[in-house]
């Protein structure tokens, strides 16, 4: 590009938004769907049902260890999508970039997208970019939205837990809140920790490889695991039951919420998902999982219960029980 | 509410964020699949290919003559479906707030979406909603993405305009430009501009009831009819005659461009559309979009031409031709 930073006049409908579209957009995220240069894409109908999520994102900073705003709008969405059992079949994105933003950032998180949407086979097919005054944002916003197939047979609910299901979790908790709030706070720690952010899709059409009887599946952004949990005690009316001693929680995560005074199971994660299905097929769901990398270490953490409808509750280390409250206040705003 | 604008916490993933929206948005969307409160949303699936579009919304002023942001979010998704022959089935909407938004405001432009997406009879079926410190947006900033199904038979693309179609637009020209900058000026005409927002997806499955042979459509938003054309002719590799004397521009759009030196050819429309289809089906077409409200004032300007390939010229009244280029430089940021 011409330009090292991002005029208003990219954003305005004219020639040099034309230029941004044609120099670093579509060279990155090149399909033909794209190519096409309408307002709309139009995609053949694979039928079954149609999934649809959407997502912004607002990450600060915008670079963190493991990753970028970039990698973060593509994982972000395509999991949204998997979580209802959907194979995503198509990303949109929409862009909001202030005045000032240093082109080669911009370039970078294009080509950090393109990259993610490969790997995850996903292809972005309709895009949008708005530019705003210095000042009227932080430098980059942006939102995905996906739409992907349900396959027939699977209905995966937030209200479809029953008490005496298993919960599961796809792996570790709390790295990606550490990661943002340690380059936020300029802290290092000894042992790296990084995002874990990652597309999920793959993982969920495994587990349902061998099962499509999973009741839920959620993925613990935004308020952690023990908000996610909570949400979907309320919505499944039903008791979840979780044991401290088999929560996967880092030792490097451990000691950085020690530091800086954080509650692990409120840390958002970006390529986790929690699992809640009958106990009878918990084993071998569990066993599928880890045959896959992004379900290497999962593991069972808990059960849902008739009792206490709409609590989650804790066994301790110790041996007592204790009440995982939603999150309240805004412990990390800014995480995704 | 119990508070009277937006708190950081009311995008934490927490108890606040499901207060707000459950209290706000959930109330006003309400629908079978919003309710559900998962993390996407599961449509059946009615055959045919599927439109998918996405845009984000950051005008400045969010209130102005004729409408609100709000209008203005679903409208233009709609439309962004409709310009492909699309019908919409669905609609997202992603919120970015800034910290102190007044919830008075965030509550009135929320009522207004959904009068608009009701009297569109397109459904909201999932959100996000984001909140960021103060001074890191301005305000609120919009996206929705929509899904539409196009109808067998319809293969509507900028790259379709063949020499000799007719060039239509379905309404005056500049109202939209004009209403929100005259707010942004403090500026009060005589006779009033409003914003033409309005949702066109009917008054396109009246033209193609006439005909499935239309070529391009096109909504001319952000770089006006100017633009909009200039990006046909560079898509469909042809000229473009456009007559002055034909263009539907309100005097009080010309008094107001007079004083504010606008051009508009320019302006940003966002309630009318640009259609190119064979001389044959013009007049029936027209005919067809005159019984509807939204193109009542619909009207011929011009023709597609063989000459000069990739320009768009005007006849001027006083009997000369002139090229009309595509819009340089960012004469109205931040427009829709």
């Amino acid at each position: 590009m011409k330009h090292k930073q991002i005029l208003l006049a990219h954003g305005s409908g004219g020639s040099m938004m034309h230029d941004l579209i044609r120099e670093v957009f579509l060279p990155a995220f090149d399909n033909p769907l794209l190519r096409q240069g309408n307002d709309q894409a139009v995609l053949e109908n694979p039928g079954g049902r149609i999934a649809f999520t959407t997502d912004s994102y607002v990450v600060q900073p915008v670079v963190f260890p493991g990753g970028t705003i970039g990698e973060l709008a593509i994982h972000g969405t395509i999991n949204d999508l998997a979580m209802g059992g959907a194979q995503p079949i198509g990303l949109s994105v929409g862009m909001i970039l202030e005045e000032g933003l240093e082109m080669d950032l911009l370039e970078d998180i294009v080509r950090r997208m393109k990259r993610a949407a490969d790997e995850a086979g996903v292809p972005i097919v309709t895009g949008d970019t708005k530019v705003v005054e210095r000042g009227s944002c932080d430098r980059i916003f942006i939102n995905t939205s996906g739409l992907g197939i349900v396959p027939d047979g699977v209905h995966i609910d937030g209200a479809a837990a029953k008490a005496g299901d298993a919960v599961l979790i796809s792996g570790s908790i709390g790295d990606h809140g550490v990661a943002v709030m340690s380059e936020r706070k300029g802290l290092r720690f000894e042992t790296p920790v990084t995002s874990d952010t990652q597309a999920l899709h793959r993982l969920v059409a495994r587990m349902l490889d061998v099962t499509k009887d999973i009741h839920v599946l959620r993925d613990p952004t935004r308020g952690g695991v023990a908000t996610t949990l909570n949400e979907i005690a309320a919505q499944s009316r039903c008791g979840i039951e979780i044991e401290e001693e088999r929560l996967p929680i880092p030792p490097a995560v451990t000691g950085a919420c020690d530091l800086l005074g954080l509650d692990p199971l409120y840390l958002a994660n970006e390529g986790k998902l929690l699992a809640i299905l009958p106990e009878a097929h918990a084993d071998a769901v569990l066993a599928a999982m880890r045959e896959l990398p992004e379900g290497a270490a999962a593991c069972r953490i808990g059960r849902v219960v008739e009792d206490m409808p709409g609590i989650v509750r804790m066994k301790t280390g110790i041996g007592g029980t204790r009440i995982v409250n939603v999150l309240t206040g805004e412990m990390l705003p800014r995480i995704c």
